[in-house]
């Protein structure tokens, strides 16, 4: 039985600007105050205008029940605990992740616009929505920023079949002649949220993403999912799989360095103690290195276009496939959903509407089907 | 046909400061400083104590060819062309890797007890054998440290078959109450050094680790070695393999931020581009990150062995095989060599004596066969 009722093919438009209208009139009904409702909800539509539907306004429920529970703080206000010039540390006091590491995101780059290079850390927050948002908008100020949160822990580390350690995601950004050269990925072979996306489809998973309780490879998809959430003993699996064959020792220290960095070195939990003691608890950190200090800014970005524009020149393994750098699929899809509006899932926009009623706010205007 | 004649079990033991001794004097005799062949020669020995046999003291004759032809300069001293304090680039001048790479280690030490945080990046410089020794350094002064390189290209990029990235290693080390935590390997999910020392072993490569220059997965170690070598089209595959099924464009898009950091942005070639015009152009970046900076470093310190013992306490996969962090095989090793002597091949004994016999200095002293 698939996760939910969508029959694939239903969807509908909803015009960006007012996803967003939406969005944040919902956290602020919530409770959230409205600057940070409303960098929530950019951060959010952000996800879906480029197509990572399941990092989007799909996960708005979460954000409003936990302002209204009283799980996310809704009057927190990010507070820098640790200030030692290019390096700083931010405590979010258990408040909305999005806010919190913005502030993040602008003190690192003001700190490399003085220093060359800066490293900002945050604990004790939430849930952050995409990396990625964060990355490049300190590419659009000049930086080479990798940013990364650690999270709810599903995945097994190597060797083990106990989830421990975060999704993790890799991301960086690097400023280029145009729009930033941006990744941002999870270090698991996939993340849950891939799961669910394929059960929407009907289409499965594969072997090595993820084990089951008894520690074998699975690919039931439902309960996969369930058992994730619920915490049943299913783990995903580190990038290059459960063994050293494919070199899943190596996503599992890809990993591993981030739940360090976001763990013992922010004074923050790593993954695994996340979520304990009715706050999420959450680390995230931040590196930000300025072309400026590193030579002319313009000969370097225009360096980045060059390597980027020969690996897109490389002979493409299929042929109908034309080669990408990373961000390259993302920023068409934002370019045409901007136009065009976004194709949100019929069960999405039913929730959504659902939640304007529970918080007392209009429903989304949603357009055609697609 | 395998490519040596090795038996897999003719090994013959030999002590570590012998071997020390006997690398120095040969960089010496092709022509490098005395402090510059004694930095090289630990680094290449430590790679042999912690069993990373492919980066070791095999690798001798390349060094001792490229110093007397004047493939590596043996002149050069680094040189920092730009210090914008928290940020250095250091220019090689076409010298040994090992010297430069500790210099600008060195450097990023000092600037991040200084500044919290560092970024020193090397331009025109050659192989520097394992990263780890470079990260450990750091670590050992207090730093969590990031350190990597390009290399001759030989890694396809996600959704074409041209060799174009180096195997570009990620490595990075962060102190702990005792000795650090280092994870050093390349971003392929395999190397070619591994494919050779496998040969050597009797054993299969898998699919999934390189493709052939018809763009097909091949498992032909012989062929593919020297393909890669010979630069015949042969293309390892970046971690997570070719297409996204196991994530190959996460593994890509890693690879891909050391080109970036070791080409424009160091101001040196990226790895398409390297041993051209008679140089290896190589780049390398350190990033450093100052315990201290963060808050009380015991601390630190403390809360990162409690995450590497939990993780170990982990129910293992394998109930034969005890779970493992990043450097404790390594380490382990480390101290039997160090006590025991290092296994050298025998046909690596006999081309270290070959090259003693070229620069005129004694052999080196083996010991037992094992």
């Amino acid at each position: 039985m698939p996760l939910t009722e969508d029959p694939a093919g239903w969807r509908r438009l909803i015009d960006a600007a007012e996803l967003t209208r939406f969005v944040t009139e919902a956290l602020h009904a919530a409770g959230a105050r409205t600057s940070d409702a409303a960098v929530t909800a950019e951060v959010l539509v952000a996800a879906d205008l480029g197509g990572v539907d399941s990092h989007g306004v799909a996960r708005l429920r979460r954000y409003v029940e936990g302002l209204r529970n009283g799980d996310i703080n809704r009057h927190a206000v990010p507070e820098t605990v640790s200030d030692k010039g290019s390096v700083c540390v931010l405590d979010a006091h258990n408040g909305l992740g999005q806010p919190a590491l913005r502030e993040a995101i602008d003190l690192a780059v003001s700190r490399a616009e003085q220093f060359g290079t800066s490293a900002v850390m945050v604990r004790r927050s939430n849930h952050m929505g995409i990396a990625g948002w964060f990355a490049e908008r300190a590419a659009r100020a000049g930086m080479l920023a990798m940013v990364s949160t650690n999270a709810v822990p599903q995945v097994a580390p190597m060797g083990t079949n106990e989830p421990m350690f975060g999704t993790n995601p890799l991301c960086y950004a690097v400023p280029t002649t145009t729009s930033p050269l941006c990744f941002d990925g999870a270090t698991s072979t996939v993340s849950r949220g891939k799961l669910e996306q394929l059960d929407r489809l009907g289409e499965p998973m594969l072997n090595g993403w993820a084990l089951g309780p008894d520690g074998q490879s699975t690919t039931d998809i439902p309960e996969t999912v369930q058992g994730l959430i619920h915490r049943k003993g299913y783990a995903l699996l580190p990038l290059g799989g459960g063994d050293k064959d494919h070199g899943g020792h190596k996503g599992s220290a890809m990993s591993l360095l981030i739940e360090l960095l976001c763990g013992p070195l922010a004074g923050a939990q790593w993954s695994r103690h996340t979520y304990q003691n009715g706050e999420g608890g959450l680390g995230h950190f931040v590196f930000c290195l300025n072309l400026n200090a590193l030579g002319d800014a313009d000969t370097i970005r225009a360096g980045v276009d060059e390597l980027a524009q020969e690996v897109r020149s490389g002979t493409p393994t299929d042929r109908q496939a034309p080669v990408r750098i990373p961000g390259d699929r993302r920023r068409l899809v934002t370019e045409m959903r901007k136009e065009g509006g976004i194709p949100v899932l019929e069960s999405v926009v039913t929730d959504l509407n659902d939640i304007a009623e529970f918080v007392g706010i209009n429903p989304v205007a949603a357009l055609t089907y697609v």
